[in-house]
C-alpha cells in the first residue's frame, strides 16, 4: 500500500491576524443600532485601548462620533484585521479593497453569498481564489464574527465569559446555549469563531490554530457539515495528541442518511455511524447536545481520566449512595466492595452509624464535621482499591441550615480540591447544591461538579472510555488503483481474490456443458448460485448442500426453469462445522471516505445490528479489535465449549478488503456477506460491489 | 384459574388524621435548636392559627415559651395527630400514651427501632400490633415527618413549595433534591410523606390515600424496597386508572440482584427487569434519578400525551432545529416532512428566509415578530399532520436584547399556553432561557418547558410510549396448587404436560431394555438426552438426529460410557423446518411474585439478551404482545420470505407456563428452553424447574 503523504501533511495556516490582530477595522460601520455594523463598531471602539480601531463607511465621514474613512485603502495606515459587515452587493468591492490595503485577515459577516445557490457560490469561490493568491485568510462569509478572550479581541455580538475552551460553531444560538451551560458549570471561552460558509477557513484550519494556542485547553465544535472530512480528522487527531481534545456536536445522524443504500453495509453505515468512526479514530468526543458538550468539557478540562473502572462512591445519604451506584453500573463502571482494611480506615474517620464499604454513606458524618469529606476522600485516594472517586449528595447545603458551618464548608471545598490536585487523583463531584459557594470552591480548586448524578457518571464513563481506547495511527488513503471495469459477482470475486481475499473453489458457468466441465475440479457437496438478484437466498436462487451429480443437474434445471439467470456460480460448500459467519464491508462516505464495517452475519445482521465500524483503511490489529468488540464476540472466542475461531485470519481479511476499497474510490459499497471463519481459516462465501453515484 | 380476590381487594385506610388533622401534638418537643423535637414544635406553633398545637415533654412544663404537658393523656383534650420525636428508649411509652389518648394517627420520627436488627424489629412489630388493634395508623418510625400543603400541615423539617405532586420518599435528601428540581421547573408539592421503616403504613397505603386526594395530580415515589409487591402494584395501577400516575425512582437495579440464579431465566430477570415489568403492568413510570423524575412529572402534569409519534419541530434557528430533530429520532419519534399544503400555510406566517417544512426554522421570524411562534403553532395544531409540537431554541431571550420586546414576549408565552389549552394539543417547549419570564409564562399557562432539548424529547417519548402501551388487566395470583413432589426433568415435564404444555413424544429410560421398548412407539429421527447436568448440550450429553436403530444403540453406549447418567430421555426430534426457537420461563421474585420471560432462543439468548418480561401470570394476549415486541420479532412474522410461525400457539404456551408457575409458589425458576415454534405449532423441547430458597 502506498500512502499519499499529503493526506497527513501539515496544512496549518498563520491565523495570528485573525485572533491577535495589532489593529482592527469595521467595514460597514453604522450608526443604526439595529445593524451588525453598529454593534461591531461599538465593541471595536470600546477596546480601542487594546488596539487601534478604524471605522469604514462609504458615505459618512463620522460614525458613532468617530471619524470614518470611505475605504481601507483610504485610511493611510495598515489594518491587521478587517471585519466586513457591508450588504452583499458591496462585498466584492470590500474584499478587493482589503486586498489592496494588504490586511492580515478578514472576518466576513456579510450574508447572501455561497449559501444562496449556484450564482452566489461561484461569486464566493472567485473571491476566495483572489484572497488565497493574496495570502489573506478569511473567516465566513455569513458568519457572526470572532472573539479571543486571551487577546481581548471582541469582533462578535454575544458575550462569552473568559475561560480555556475554544468554541468553533456554525450556529450562533448553539454557541450561546453552550456558553450559558459553561457559566453554570464555571467554564469559560478562550476563543469563539463563527464558522459561517467556510469559504476559505474551515473548521480544520481553526482547530489547528487552537491546538497551537496556549490559552486553549479543549476545543468545542458545532458543525453541520465538513468540506474535507480527512482534513478535519487530521486536525482533530493532532488536537487529541496535544492533549486538547475536540468535542464535536453534530447533526443529521439518523437513518435518513442511508436512503438509497443498496447493500447491507450501505444501510448499516449511517452518517451517525460514520461520525462515530471518525471520532474514534481521532480521539474526538462526539456528543448530541450543548448540555452534553458542557458536561463532558467540564470533566475533560478538570478531571484526570480514571485508569480503570473501579469507582468509590462517597455519599452523605443512603439514597444518593444507591442512586450513584446504580448510575455508575449502568454507565459500565464498577462499585466494588472495599477490603476490610480500607473499610476500617474509612470507619476511623466517621461516626459508627456510617456505611464504610462502597458506597460510603457518611450518614450524618458531614453534618457533624464537614471535614469528614476531605478525610474520607484522602483514605480512598491513598488506597490502591479505586480508580476514581465520585462524591455525591448534599455538599454545599450544610451552610444553608447552619450559618456557622458556611465558611467551613467553603474551606472544605478548597481542601478537597487541594487534595485532588496534590494527589493527581481522578475525582468528580455531584451535589444538589451545585450553584452553592462550596461547590464553586470545589470547581475553583479544579474539581468537576455536576448538579445531577447521571451527568457526573456519564462524564466519568466517557473519560474512562477515552483512557482505555486503544490508539491506532490515523489511516491515510492510498494512491487510487485503476478503476474497476466490471462489478458483477464474478468480476468482484476475481478482483478481491487477486487482492488477497480467499474464496472457496468455484467456477462461473452459463451452460450445463460449462457446469459439467467445472465440477470435475470441485469437491462435493456443492452450492449453486443463480446470479443477478439481490436477495438470492430469499427466492431459491441459492441451492445449498448438493451432494452428488444427479442432484446437481436437477438443481441446475430447476433454477434455469424458475429464474433463467444470465449466469451461475458453482462453488464448493465450505465446511461450516464450528464456524461463525461474519459480514464485512466498506462504505465510502462522500466526506470522510471509506468506512469499514464488521458484524455477526446471517439474518442476525439485519435484525440485531451487531456491527462495528472504523475509519478505513484499517490494519489487521484494528480489525481484530473491532471484531472482539462486537456484542456477540463470545461466538468468536469459544462460546459454550466450542473451539475459538481464527479471528486473526478474519481480521486480515477485513484489512485487505478495506485497503482494496480505499484504493478504489469509485466503489460506493463493497461487502463479503458472509465470510465463514472456522477454527483455522477465514474464507469469503460471497462478494458484492456497488459503484458510488457520480458526483 | 381461580383468583384470590383479596389480591385485588380494597385495602384503603382512612388517613385523614395523618394529612388533615384537626389538632397536632409534638411528643418530645424541645428547647434545643439542634433537635427535631424543637424544629417540629416551632412549626406546629407557627401554624397554630390553623389547628391547635400541643407540646409534650416529660420533664419541662414550658417549651419555647409555651405550656407543655407531660403526656398526651395528661392534656385533657383530644389530639388528632401525634408526632413522636422522643429517643428510642421512650418510644414504647409514647406510643402507649398515644393509644390511651385515642389519637387519630401517629408520625414516628424516632429512630433506633426496626432498622437496628432483630431485637428492634421484634419491638417494632409488637408496637404495630397494639396500634392496629387500636385502629391507629402510624407513619414511620425512623421517618422525617409529613407535610400537606393543601391542608397547611407542616410536620417535617424541610420546605416544599406548594403544588400538585405528592412525594412519598424513603430518603429526605432525595426528596430535597427532587424539590429543588421542582422549583426550577415550576412544579410543587401537594403532600410529602417520609416513609421511614414502613412498620405500619407502607407506600401502597400512602399511594391509595393520594389517589383519593383532590389536591394530588401525580405521585412521586422514592422507595428502596417494597414489603408487599403486589399491594404496591394494585395501588399504583389504581393511581394510573385515576389519571394520577405514579413515577417511581428506585435503586438496586443491577445484575447483582440475580447472583445465585440457576437457569437462564433466573439470570436474565434482574430486579431492574422485575421493576420494569411491575411498572409496565401498572402504568407506573420508572425513572433512575431525581432529575428524570422532575422532567417526567412536568410532562405528566402539563402535557397531553401525543396520540402518535409524528412530531412537528418549531425552532428559531437552524442549529436547534437540527438538534431537536436528531434528538426526537433517537428517542423513537418521527419528524416527517410536511405536505405542501401545510408548508404553504406556515410560510404565510413567516418571512421568506424561514424554513417552512419540518423542522421549521423561523430564521429571524421570532426577532421580527414575537407573535410568529403562536401563529405558526396554530397552523401546526390545526393540521392533521402532527401528533405533537416541540418548540425549541431561543424563546425567552428576545427581550434580553431589546427591552421593548420583553412584555410582548411574556404575552406571547401566555398566548401560546392559551392556544395549547384551548386546542387540547400535545405541546412541549425547550428554551435556553428556561428561567426567563416568558418561559415562566408558558409554564403558568400549562406548557411543559425544558432547558435542554434531549430532556424535552425524552419526556415526550415517555408520554408517547405511555399513550400507546396496551393496557392489560393487572394479574391476580391464583390459589396455590399442591406443591410439586419432585422437580427433575421428567417430573417437570409430566407436570407441565398435565398443565397443558405440549411436548414432543418421548420416554424416560434407564436401561437399554427400557430404551428398546420405548422406541417401538417413537418415530425416527430421535434425540437422546443424558439427564442430570445443566448444560447438557455443551458436553455431548444430547445426541441429535439419530436416524436409525443402530445409530441409537451406538449413541446410547457412548453416552453411558462417557457420562453414566442416572437416567436418560429418548425423544422424537421435532421437525424444525421453518421453526424458531424461543426461551420461555418464569422467575418468582420474593417481593413481586412470578415474572414471565420470553426471548429468542439458542445461543443468542445469552449473548444478545433479546428478552421481554411481564408481571405474571400473563394472558395469551399479553404473551403475544411480549413476543411481538422482541427485537427479533421479525423472525416470528415471516422474515425474508419464510412463512410466519404460530405466534398464538407460542403465546398460549407462555400463558400456560406462567399460570402453572403462579400456582406453585415453591418454584423459584421454571423454563422451557427451547420451545420450537413452527408455522402450525409450538412445542416444548425441554423443561427445567428450580425450587425457591426457603425463606
Amino acid at each position: 500500500m502506498t500512502y499519499v503523504l499529503s493526506a497527513l501533511a501539515d496544512t496549518r495556516r498563520d491565523l495570528s491576524a485573525l485572533f491577535a490582530p495589532s489593529s482592527i477595522a469595521v467595514v460597514g460601520a453604522s450608526n443604526d443600532p439595529a445593524k451588525y455594523g453598529n454593534w461591531l463598531a461599538v465593541r471595536a471602539l470600546r477596546d480601542g485601548h487594546r488596539r487601534p480601531a478604524h471605522l469604514i463607511n462609504k458615505t459618512r465621514s463620522t460614525i458613532l462620533g468617530h471619524p470614518a474613512a470611505p475605504s481601507l485603502s483610504a485610511l493611510g495606515e495598515p489594518v491587521d484585521l478587517a471585519v466586513i459587515a457591508v450588504p452583499a452587493a458591496g462585498f466584492d468591492d470590500a474584499v478587493d479593497d482589503a486586498i489592496a490595503a494588504r490586511v492580515g485577515a478578514i472576518v466576513a459577516i456579510t450574508a447572501g453569498l455561497g449559501e444562496t445557490g449556484a450564482d452566489g457560490l461561484a461569486r464566493q469561490n472567485a473571491l476566495v481564489a483572489r484572497l488565497r493568491e493574496a495570502g489573506i485568510p478569511m473567516l465566513g462569509p455569513n458568519c457572526l464574527g470572532v472573539l479571543d478572550n486571551t487577546t481581548g479581541l471582541d469582533a462578535t455580538v454575544n458575550e462569552f465569559r473568559p475561560g480555556s475552551v475554544s468554541v468553533l460553531s456554525q450556529s450562533g444560538n448553539v454557541a450561546i446555549d453552550l456558553a450559558e451551560h459553561f457559566t453554570e458549570q464555571g467554564l469559560g471561552v478562550a476563543r469563539f469563531a463563527s464558522l459561517g460558509n467556510c469559504a476559505d477557513l474551515d473548521v480544520a484550519d481553526l482547530i489547528d490554530s487552537c491546538v497551537d494556542h496556549d490559552g486553549t485547553s479543549a476545543i468545542a465544535v458545532y458543525c453541520e457539515g465538513f468540506k474535507d472530512g480527512r482534513k478535519f480528522a487530521r486536525a482533530a487527531a493532532r488536537a487529541a495528541d496535544a492533549g486538547k481534545p475536540v468535542v464535536l456536536l453534530s447533526v443529521g445522524r439518523g437513518a435518513a442518511s442511508t436512503r438509497g443504500a443498496a447493500s447491507h453495509t450501505g444501510s448499516l453505515v449511517t452518517s451517525g455511524v460514520v461520525l462515530e468512526a471518525v471520532c474514534e479514530a481521532t480521539g474526538t468526543e462526539l456528543v448530541s447536545s450543548p448540555f452534553e458538550m458542557a458536561n463532558l468539557l467540564q470533566a475533560l478540562v478538570r478531571t484526570r481520566p480514571p485508569a480503570g473502572s473501579r469507582i468509590a462512591v462517597l455519599a452523605d445519604g443512603g439514597g444518593h449512595a444507591s442512586l450513584a451506584s446504580d448510575s455508575l453500573e449502568e454507565a459500565g463502571l464498577r462499585v466494588d466492595e472495599f477490603t476490610a482494611d480500607l473499610s476500617s480506615r474509612v470507619a476511623a474517620e466517621l461516626p459508627p452509624t456510617a456505611g464504610v464499604s462502597n458506597p460510603i454513606d457518611l450518614a450524618g458524618g458531614g453534618e457533624q464535621d464537614i471535614t469528614s469529606f476531605e478525610r474520607v476522600a484522602r483514605r480512598l485516594i491513598e488506597s490502591a482499591e479505586t480508580d476514581a472517586v465520585l462524591m455525591t449528595g448534599y455538599f454545599g447545603g450544610y451552610g444553608e441550615y447552619d450559618p456557622a458551618v458556611a465558611p467551613r464548608e467553603i474551606q472544605a471545598g478548597h481542601d478537597i480540591g487541594a487534595l485532588v490536585a496534590a494527589s493527581g487523583a481522578s475525582f468528580v463531584a455531584q451535589t444538589m447544591f451545585a450553584d452553592s459557594r462550596p461547590a464553586a470552591a470545589l470547581r475553583e480548586s479544579g474539581v468537576a461538579v455536576y448538579r445531577d448524578v447521571e451527568h457526573a457518571t456519564w462524564a466519568l464513563s466517557r473519560l474512562a472510555r477515552r483512557a482505555r481506547t486503544a490508539s491506532h495511527p490515523l489511516p491515510a488513503l492510498p494512491i487510487p488503483a485503476a478503476p474497476l471495469a466490471e462489478t458483477g459477482y464474478w468480476p468482484a470475486r476475481r478482483a478481491l481474490f487477486a487482492a488477497g481475499i480467499p474464496f472457496v473453489p468455484a467456477a462461473e458457468v452459463t451452460t450445463v456443458e460449462e457446469l459439467e466441465a467445472a465440477v470435475t475440479d470441485l469437491r462435493y457437496p456443492l452450492v449453486l448460485k443463480a446470479l443477478g438478484d439481490e436477495h438470492k437466498s430469499d427466492n431459491g436462487g441459492v441451492v445449498l448442500n448438493i451432494a452428488d451429480h444427479d442432484t446437481l443437474i436437477s438443481a441446475w434445471n430447476d433454477v434455469q426453469r424458475r429464474l433463467a439467470p444470465p449466469v451461475c456460480s458453482i462453488e464448493e460448500m465450505a465446511d461450516l462445522t464450528d464456524s461463525v459467519e461474519l459480514i464485512i464491508g466498506v462504505r465510502r462516505d462522500p466526506t470522510f471516505g471509506p468506512i469499514a464495517l464488521v458484524g455477526i452475519g446471517g439474518v442476525y445482521t439485519e435484525l440485531l445490528k451487531d456491527t462495528r465500524c472504523a475509519l478505513g483503511p484499517v490494519s489487521a490489529d484494528q480489525a481484530r479489535d473491532l471484531l472482539l468488540s462486537l456484542r456477540g464476540s463470545a461466538l468468536l472466542t469459544g462460546f459454550r465449549g466450542k473451539p475459538p475461531v481464527d479471528v486473526d485470519a478474519a481480521a486480515r481479511l477485513v484489512a485487505t478488503l478495506s485497503v482494496f476499497a480505499a484504493e478504489h474510490p469509485e466503489i460506493g459499497e463493497i461487502e463479503c456477506n458472509p465470510i465463514a471463519v472456522t477454527p483455522t481459516t477465514a474464507v469469503a462465501l460471497d462478494a458484492r460491489i456497488i459503484l458510488a453515484p457520480r458526483s
